[in-house]
């Protein structure tokens, strides 16, 4: 293989705070590594239709604080397809481009396996989602902001009056991985979770109201993960209405606000250490693998193993999300 | 009538940022000038339930900046028959109350308007709500901190990654009035704003979607004031859905943390000054009358002004939202 | 005089939160009305280097939340000279800049003032200092935000336990201009604000010591406009370790932070209305004039009233001060 | 040893957010388990001078998001003698304290160290400092909010106009442990720590200006830990002035700002747990030890190793800050 002198940079999927706080890491860890650097725009649809862009160390110049990401994200139907892949990679190979860092989540680093299998280009994957549910990483870019913004939210619900019997669901985000959902609620001192890990066990709604609220005859939060089973917040509170008419329910859906605003510290040192092994790993030789976070360390993880979330929730958390709203 | 001596103090309606340092003003500048001063819990229900509390300098402490109300506030069925407020007012008179503040919005001031005209006790308002839909006044506690917490949300969502054709519906508070809406567009430069001072003369969803955002065929933030009549975020979403299938709407619902957070330093100096003339209203002679502020300038406006709410929206403001976000 | 065809627009001196808001909203109500902008880089000294490029409605996309200006300011010694200002008429004559928008403070629109008497250019400036210090206009652009930034630096104070005999000396912007620290230290509820206005009257500190933080025994928080005469927060901690050395004082300087910052609500909305209004002033002919706001409507302020500063304190919100936080 | 029954809790030390969340968590964990609680105030001086009042579930209602602590911390001077320890000891005794929870850092552990040998209590420890400066634990209550309240400060500074040749020096807390600075400056995109570990090698202030700050030009921001030695920001600032005349130096002196607000996401988590954690450890006859982090995993470290300072600072992390600020 000849030696790699320039390196390619996406973001892709949906977007995470501290995203560019990991381009601008790589961005001049490579530069000051000897490399030249292409920014790639609209993650793989960029790949595809050639939105191809010199970056300099300038090009990053004051994006750390920034939310969202300065590279763009998109959906890109032909990079599912062989044919929009092979077109991507003729670009690349067109723009000189010899090595790639992909920042995303579950989707972009599948994306990213694949045309690493079919094309022979060394690729380097940061975890950026704020849903914290990749394989072999502790922690990924993007969450830890999220957690703090769904916490602000709820500090501010719970100052509002407590009127009897009242119920508030907040939703965030998680349809599959109730994360921010359990630990949103130890952070914020919720009565309860609704979390996507528990839905086959028991009905949570019911339980939640047969025991810990009834008792307290007073008002409860509950952090809601998305869900199109259960409805979600807005689903939870019209079977309030209907199967528990004595309870008035409110409802408060975050949305996409959860995947923006300035990154927090714990994301920004994050992304840029992320950022700066990444490049250190294609020095090394490494390629198809995530830069994964284990135990304060930094590790790398093939791509196979970072998409295989199993996770699973850890019932000490549910039962201190009880424990410690009595 | 006899001197006052000492003054009771109470909040009532939905909580508003700013309450508290009202509350603390109105006991401090009590206390400074004299009088002894009598917390009522839970608004009128208070009132009724005999509720009563001493107050001192020391229990307003440390409470500027904590938003919601440490005198809490709750709904009052008693309190809006005869018999009630002739419960509430006897309560009064058992405390020693000479004199009654009143902090909330237009439930709030009615219920007091109706309680002075049978009952000889001398009432000032406070205009808290964060609705800012009260007669005679420029601004209302709680109004300008809601106004941030709207900013604040709706910036982070316009971190996220512009995607073609997506449309951010964000719900916010007001289904009587749109300043929270029109004001958050203007600040967050939204594209549009749909509000319920110009439900009966257009379609405002239609012409968004004709007009302003298919021009520039991006992804476009809308903030809707709540209105059972349109359905709210939601019923938008689903319009969306049906009749526009091209675009993708996603939807926020700020709900009820719109009411809660620290209140802004405008909402605090707001507070403290009216506090502090509302004792000194009550040193005047004044009765049933809100403290208002007009031009800068503090001022007495009848209770039956102040509920009488006709400010209309400028026109001005709406097409400053359209202009700005072109 | 030729009609109107281009307009420049500049920012000077300290920067304010809120200026970007106003550069949108010059830039696009200026496109809407038909004529083409320009923007003038680092201030006068863009003026009389001749950095001046094109602006688009795309030039101010997504700025309104940002801190700092996009235009930049600068120190200009040449602009002082008359031949530097000769040389930027020039520019501005090359560039076919026919009017002019200048956002800054006293100094800025004193420049522009003596420009406006030397060359045939119609000006309008926009309040833009976080001191609100100008004559005319009841706030300037960045000073609520400047106040909440504050105010949210001491409340973190306030946190911090209460030991006995413990003085917190926070300094703020202000040299001349007692608004922040007096306005500060109300919405802070803090035990005192030492400004410049009474500096000749009374020896603050010692009517501190001597009065109000006796009697409680316990740590106050003290808001000091910084000044060279008293030497700010430092001199006075070290007046404080010599004459009363039975206290102990601790000191925050929020130094340049002040500037900064995402605006708040009020201060985007001021920029918002004030940008346009200056268009209009211009459409109309106004020449030489600041939009202000009086009684919340915008005027026209001749440059000569605006940068005669004389509001003066105002006694009541001393005396708030010290009731409030007995 | 009779079986423990009930349990007294205190904070000692420098305030830390997150405090409260430990409050919080240990009360509730203890009163799930059946023990009784009782808060002891400000510290060991609360100890010796027998301020101990009971504890409810309802005692730690609305205290997880607090800043500070609820209980108070004070300085002690009594503790360290060995008549105050004894009064102190007799104190628990008398109120029927069995084991007692101490939550602080350096010194508060140090203190419980040499209590738990002379008197026969068990003792467990919470390391709450913002230093994060304690032996055995990956992290330390209040030490992610401290340094998210840094980078906000500084991310406000970023937003004003770089001029040429200005230097800002932000001073931090951390005389000793330069974490803080280091990750402060990572965090933000500073362009360098000046930090005590690295004292006695190099002239820091020197090598910033002849290497890094002269290329660019341009201005920079540098985190400075606090530190007699170097005067801190403004004893640098000063050198500035004098050795450096060309550079124009700012100083912004964060203070005891640092030590309240808001605790994270992360910190009120991780105080929920370690809270929770430290009644377990008293079930299982543990004593005289702190409830650790390391690797994600709740640990009991031994007072003597808590107490013993030795982290050295990861040069990558100083590496890192050069780079990547290029």
């Amino acid at each position: 293989m000849a030696a790699i002198k320039c390196i390619g940079i996406l973001t892709s999927g949906g977007d995470a705070p501290g995203m560019n706080a990991a381009i601008r890491a790589v961005t001049r860890t490579a530069i000051y590594n000897g490399f030249t650097v292409k920014g790639i725009l609209r993650g793989y649809r960029g790949l595809v239709t050639n939105e191809i862009v010199d970056f300099h160390s300038s090009s990053v110049s004051n994006i750390i604080q920034l939310g969202g990401t300065i590279l763009k994200t998109a959906r890109c139907e032909e990079f599912k397809s062989v044919e929009g892949r092979q077109q991507a990679y003729e670009n690349l190979k067109a723009a000189g481009i010899d090595a790639l860092v992909v920042i995303g989540g579950d989707g972009s680093l599948s994306g990213a396996n694949i045309f690493a299998q079919e094309h022979d280009i060394p690729i380097v994957g940061l975890p950026g989602t704020i849903d914290n549910d990749l394989g072999g990483t502790d922690a990924t870019i993007g969450y830890d902001t999220a957690l703090n913004t769904i916490m602000e939210a709820v500090d501010k619900l719970r100052d509002t009056a407590s009127s009897h019997e009242r119920l508030f669901f907040v939703e965030v985000m998680g349809h599959t991985a109730g994360y921010l959902a359990l630990n949103g609620a130890i952070a914020t001192g919720s009565e309860a979770a609704i979390i996507p890990e528990m839905d086959t066990e028991v009905d949570q709604l019911a339980e939640l109201i047969s025991q810990g609220f009834r008792k307290s005859k007073n008002s409860a939060i509950v952090i809601v993960a998305e869900n199109p089973r259960t409805g979600g917040a807005m689903g939870l509170a019209e079977r309030v209405k209907k199967e528990f008419p004595q309870y008035d329910a409110r409802v408060t859906i975050l949305g996409h606000i959860q995947r923006g605003g300035s990154p927090s510290a714990q994301d920004r040192i994050l992304a840029s250490r992320m950022g700066a092994m990444a490049i250190q790993a294609i020095m090394e030789g490494q390629r198809n693998v995530m830069i994964g976070i284990q135990n304060n360390e930094l590790v790398y993880v093939p791509f196979s193993r970072a998409v295989r979330h199993n996770k699973s929730i850890n019932r000490d958390y549910v039962n201190l999300v009880k424990i410690l709203s009595m």
